[in-house]
């Protein structure tokens, strides 16, 4: 499972304790034990001095705090870092668009720096100059013309994929596919193997779709690789639903 | 009347006659006599030597056919001018458009040069490299994006009309102002009168509008110039209609 990721790149130790702690312990309150953490950690494949190190730096930025609680520690995010999860989980973590989802085309008066960046930052993709298409849920610069999408052809719909990503949808599909075909094999996942492969489909796909705007559904191909492993994405988070923290330190004292 | 239009410019003798002909003679067996024809361009201010050579010229290029009858000259427009006539028309005679006509954006994939073509000769208008604006009725290229109008900013209209014509559609406006309020103060028109003033209107009109291709009312600017001619030219050959050939030939015999 680990080795279906490993390819990817961009692994980084406390980057993937992010992920870890967004999606298993975002809720107030939530906090992850130590042993439970080292567990994880080393079924990720992370030495436990790079945990520790990961774990310093995140305790320094501001994003986890640890306490002692008996003799174990155990480790949550802060205010702003359960923040800064809360804000990313919308898109980490919403349903595959609908493919007949509208969109719009929006026509700029001129080809001005202000308006891209407005535009841009509202979700709308460039084609040409003064030229971009969109969410229909998102504002039009006033004054510039916007008028609802129909039948995208085909070279429009690649126009609005992040071709920057290409490759690395490519390869997170592959990575999705093999480990759909591992899971066809395993009869049982306990809590600790729920919690590593949705911390490696959450970090592998938040690394991608976080860089880019979402695109509305009625402008997406559907064989676009983003797409497919979206698809995949949402499938396995259904099927291996977040565990339990309880059931999570049961396991790891099992283990 | 007459000087009204003088300042116009592009008064060229055999032009005009084309513009007389259209106007009075385009349907099949229609003559007008060489008297007739000859107190016409006189109101018009030509001078007879320049109709004679203007005459001449325009059989020699195949527009007009001349017939003696009697003692008396009988002109005509050929087929070919007739059919000429008759393809210029429904442009020159149509009805000023409902302002709230549809219209459409056409997004091509590509910037090519034929595709440019095609869609100019279709009555698209180019607002943008790839971005085009026209009627509803005119077919895109295949594989371009096609959506249908909306409330079109007042710079897209402004992008629309043909700004290389805009002092002359501005001077044509002044002149037909001019013609209506001698108008109102005209009581009696015979039907020379009305075959003289229709020949300046339908000929300063044809100078203009037949430049640059119909724009769809739902892209027009209410104030736009183009279409205020229109609305006036539309009025008067409405107040006054084409007169018969035979009331021609009775009023210029007693002339």
């Amino acid at each position: 499972m680990v080795a279906a990721f490993a390819a990817l790149g961009g692994q980084r130790v406390w980057s993937l304790m992010i992920s870890l702690f967004g999606d298993l312990a975002q809720g107030h309150g939530d906090a992850i034990d130590g042993p439970v953490l080292s567990t994880i950690m080393a079924a990720l494949g992370v030495r436990p001095e790079a945990s520790r190190v990961a774990l310093h730096r995140l305790r320094n930025d501001g994003w986890l705090q640890s306490r002692k609680v008996g003799r174990i520690s155990q480790h949550s995010l802060t205010a702003q870092g359960r923040a800064e999860s809360a804000a990313a989980s919308p898109r980490i973590y919403a349903a595959p668009p609908d493919l007949s989802e509208p969109w719009q085309m929006v026509l700029t008066e001129e080809n001005g720096r202000e308006t891209d960046k407005n535009l841009r930052a509202g979700g709308f993709v460039s084609v040409t100059p003064r030229v971009y298409i969109g969410p229909m849920g998102s504002t039009a610069p006033k004054g510039s013309l916007a008028l609802q999408g129909e039948a995208p052809p085909d070279w429009l719909r690649r126009a609005a994929e992040p071709v920057a990503l290409e490759a690395e949808y490519d390869a997170l599909l592959s990575a999705l596919m093999a480990v759909e075909q591992q899971m066809a094999r395993t009869s049982q996942m306990n809590a600790l193997d729920i919690a590593v492969l949705r911390c490696l489909i959450v970090h592998n796909w938040r690394r991608l779709v976080l860089k880019h705007p979402a695109l509305p559904g009625g402008l997406m191909r559907r064989d676009w690789a983003g797409y497919q492993c979206h698809l995949r994405v949402d499938g396995l988070l259904r099927r291996y639903p977040r565990p339990a923290l309880q059931d999570l330190a049961a396991a790891s004292a099992v283990a």
